[in-house]
């Protein structure tokens, strides 16, 4: 029932180049994929590392809440995803402790992956993601 | 001599206290250990999560580095530190793409790890800690 591991850290970007050229290049992380989430209007850059993996957000359109983060709070660490086997009862334990989630229910993934936030002003300043990692790959 | 790992997640927190009740009641984390590093004026708790640990830094002085991050930005994640085998050959690779090191050379800490920072104005505003881990632990 304890959280697994980190499952990523997202870092949001202004320019994509830019940000390649320190965490690939510079670092040396490889680059594990990019895409293109229409839904959360941002470019991603997966960059793995051990068991974990960086995440570079870039917005797509300027109302999006990475383009609104990115104005207010300027380029940087935007969130940490724990990976735990089961997100309902992860999700249960953080409300009942009087912690405030950004989602109610678990929301989907187009991979199937399940996720909730829990909101940054009731964690101390940082925005959590719950990642639900079925119990056979954890 | 690519990266091997997020060793931790920093975060600064106000109250350790209220942290512990996130971190630890709340995620189910477990409390790997506290210390009080008068060097650089923090208390520390760890938390585990499978390879890697969150470490929540309680500034205990008003002029600390940590102290002062608090003032300015709040609470939250304040640096992600990657392991990397060779402390010397990443900082050469990082300096010589252009990037700049808050320490020229590595420092030291009491159980011997070596250990450098980049500054956050040259990765896109992530502070980044590099650790190095023997080949052996790694």
């Amino acid at each position: 029932m304890s959280p697994i591991k980190v499952d990523h850290i997202a870092v949001v970007v202004e320019d994509m180049d830019a940000a390649l050229k320190f965490w690939q290049d510079a670092l040396g992380l490889p680059l594990g994929g990019t895409e293109r989430n229409e839904h959360e209007a941002v470019e991603v850059a997966f960059l793995p590392v051990g068991e974990s993996r960086i995440e570079l957000l870039k917005p797509i359109s300027d109302d999006s809440g990475i383009a609104k983060y990115l104005a207010k709070r300027g380029a940087g660490m935007h969130h940490v995803c724990i990976a735990v086997t089961d997100i309902e009862a992860a999700m249960a334990k953080i409300a009942g402790q009087g912690f405030e989630l950004i989602n109610d229910t678990p929301r989907t993934r187009e991979d199937g992956t399940r996720y909730a936030f829990v909101h940054p002003k009731s964690t101390g300043g940082v925005m959590i993601e719950l990642y639900e990692v079925p119990e056979e790959k954890a």
